[in-house]
């Protein structure tokens, strides 16, 4: 299992190739909430998601063949490779299935990566993806079941916790699991870490309810960014030991939170960005009084116009 | 002339009802430049500009008549107002000229605020403002021209230094001044502070050549929020002393710098907030070796299809 020691390795690892990002800290009345909230501003990192701490870690971790790299992803996680690749000066390929939106789709090309469409879903895409490697001797860089990616990912709990140190609970969007692992691994049980997922993508939540990883439904606003089938097997044990729990948010509400912050902040964020921010909206998840709320946004990569156009 | 101890003192009268905005720290590889940028995103504000500050400034240090507040606009400050005499419950009045966006209108509208066409130019709105203050006994919240709205501006100042600590050149838009006057009257000489207005606003450029506040042409993408035609009287000394100089940039660079803060980090910023940026993407200020440059992002409010659509 990871720990602190490992992801304080990353962040030093990381540290030329990753931004800082910003928090902004609210008052109870800028939300409408009887708690203070702590945003951490990940949508500002390159790429616009967190997806490239994971990326770096695991390719500065590694000595890289002179054939590449590869990932199968629906959307961050590519952008985030094809981003570290060009900044290594390796090349990339990265395997999509066909729901990707066309946003991610032109900002994984722009980074000079080749484009691979891999199938329907995620799992089909990597699949794709194995069989290249096998022919091209390119190394794989997993979206999330990796301890080096989660390592990386782990960055964002620690500087979340330099930066806030008074939070009690922190919200963060959970689809395979890399993000969440790597944050909960951070914080070790230091303050509350509550995963959100989608109701139409509830793969944590069913995970910790069977005991084991589960396949779960994928669907719904945000399945192009939480959208894996099944956790990943190294967060599941750092999820048990360390994740308060999982809570469900509908659709609507997440809509709700990107308007929100388009509304008071002007900041477009995709459905997967905005999923923590919902369970406080939608009170899915009620704090314990005396809480200060930290919630991750972690994903900018998405069409305006729904957010626009109401 | 206001000075650090006033500054101070309006940061700690404001502190419950501003935003302490975020700053995020650029590599030189970032924008393509070779000396590192620290950019403060006061477009994170309240009401989505720094006019907050000034207009919380003004209305607490002094002692609200019944008929509450009264200002001219071309948008932003009219937002803050309007922001600002909600929270604090007393009425206002915002008097904006013909061309203002349309947004920004709702924006003012949306905080309950009594919206009154004041005539073609910020000059009309202004003296059809002072007809009605003359009529009801209401107190006028000056766009700048005011010290207690300078000193809140210049908590911005204060709040950068405390942030970003080792900046040796700022850049800051200016229209009427109030904000660079502000934040120059902080630095008071300790940094290069660096205005930037668009070649079809080039109020303080041409004050400072002339030697005392003149009137200037009045245009081009930002006239809503830097369209002021003379600076304030009372931030001309200040800028004499303390502003390094006056740099014009294009309206080309401005919507250059727009779609990069877009592309880069998902933040939709108004010409304004951009305009700042420009200077160093155009190359139109060139630091010196050394240099740490310090951009502040200062305004949000604008349509964002002419950023989106290219």
């Amino acid at each position: 299992m990871i720990n602190r020691a490992k992801i304080a390795a990353a962040a030093i690892r990381t540290a030329d190739r990753v931004r800082h990002t910003p928090t902004v800290h609210l008052s109870p009345s800028d939300l409408g909430l009887n708690y203070p909230v702590t945003l951490k501003l990940e949508c500002l990192q390159h790429t616009g998601s967190f997806k490239t701490r994971g990326a770096f870690n695991r390719m500065l971790a590694a000595v890289l063949p002179a054939a590449g790299v590869i990932a199968a992803s629906g959307g961050n996680h590519g952008a985030a490779v094809a981003y570290a690749a060009r900044e290594l000066g390796v090349t990339a390929e990265i395997f999509i299935p066909d729901p990707t939106p066309a946003m991610k789709v032109e900002r994984i090309a722009s980074y000079g990566a080749r484009v691979v469409r891999g199938g329907a879903t995620y799992a089909e895409a990597l699949t794709a993806s194995r069989v290249r490697l096998a022919e091209t001797g390119a190394m794989e860089v997993h979206a999330y079941d990796h301890n080096d990616v989660l390592a990386g990912q782990g960055t964002v709990g620690r500087e979340f916790e330099a930066d806030a140190p008074d939070l009690t609970d922190l919200l963060v969007a959970s689809g395979g699991g890399g993000l969440i692992g790597g944050i909960a691994a951070w914080y070790a049980g230091a303050a509350r870490v509550i995963a959100v997922e989608p109701e139409a993508c509830p793969t944590l939540h069913d995970a910790l309810r069977a005991g084991h990883p589960v396949d779960a439904p994928v669907g719904g606003l945000a399945a192009d960014s939480l959208g894996a089938r099944r956790v990943g097997a190294l967060m599941f044990p750092i999820a048990q030991a360390f994740v308060t729990e999982a809570v469900l948010v509908p659709d609507p509400a997440i809509l709700e939170a990107q308007r929100l912050l388009w509304d008071r902040f002007r900041m477009i964020v995709e459905p997967g960005g905005a999923t923590a921010l919902a369970a406080l909206l939608s009170h899915r998840y009620r704090p314990p009084p005396g809480a200060h709320l930290g919630v991750l946004v972690c994903g900018a990569n998405t069409d305006p116009m729904p957010i626009l156009n109401r």
